[in-house]
């Protein structure tokens, strides 16, 4: 009955312009956002004074009206299966300076100021940290990874403490 | 058949190491990709020279190892349903600089090199031409987005022709 309830509430609420024509979709002034079978749409998030891509996530679409709304970033943690408020545990919330849309509005793009801080669970500023090698693939060998940063700006055991990590098999 | 013979080369080439351990994943040498339920992992791609958001697709495996192995962005295309080299008709590749993988590895970011082309199928250089207002949502009114983009690159029309619009409702 809640389910109905929601999906009678997201239906209806006109906040996202139903898509009806893909010209209003890719050249419209209005938001139409599609979100996929699971209810998500991807977001890639990068830092507003430097440009560093700083993490991928996704959305749902409370998710992104709290985003819009507080000028805070919240996403759909698909491991907890949850709505995340991003540093509500360890203090390093991203503030949105701007949300952008794409061509198909099946994926958004924030800009975050998230001052001397991090994104990366892990410690690391940016959850991209490895690099792939490129070129021809031996196929006797599995792909070994580099690391380009080696810095933490901190110490997940230290912040984190006994918090499930959210990295799953 | 085919699908049974491709999941068994899948599963026994060594070319990505099995996700075992959580640590291994997050700090090891070897690429472990994740890929979701439909066998897909996102991407981002930036521009190598600008930094600058070009788009957000996706990739199966076989897209993955041909980008490695050609430098040149492979990508799913879900609305084609077939691999998508990027660039085939329009002629705008993307020579693909370096590629990283995320904290769990379930995303990956390219940084590309385009020259003087585009990234988007609409005519701009990239997808992400319309931001989202911030702040309260007033729930009587549709969300109205802004162009931040308003130079196209190229006239789609003339570049695709008659090839179907991979935008969907």
């Amino acid at each position: 009955m809640q389910i109905a309830i929601l999906s009678f509430f997201h239906y209806f609420t006109p906040m996202f312009k139903k898509r009806e024509s893909v010209f209003e979709i890719e050249e419209g002034k209005f938001l139409s956002p599609k979100f996929d079978n699971n209810g998500l749409i991807p977001v890639t998030t990068t830092d507003s004074s430097s440009g560093e891509l700083l993490m991928h996530g996704f959305m749902n679409s409370e998710a992104l009206k709290k985003t819009i709304e507080t000028k805070e970033a919240h996403y759909w943690s698909r491991s907890r299966e949850k709505i995340w408020h991003k540093g509500k545990i360890s203090g390093f919330f991203q503030n949105v300076k701007e949300i952008r849309v794409d061509d198909d509005q099946d994926a958004l793009w924030l800009s975050v100021d998230i001052g001397d801080g991090a994104s990366c669970h892990v410690g690391y500023k940016s959850c991209f940290y490895r690099s792939i090698p490129l070129g021809k693939i031996k196929n006797t060998k599995e792909l070994e990874i580099k690391f380009e940063e080696n810095k933490k700006i901190f110490d997940p055991k230290k912040i984190y403490k006994d918090e499930p990590n959210p990295t799953k098999l």
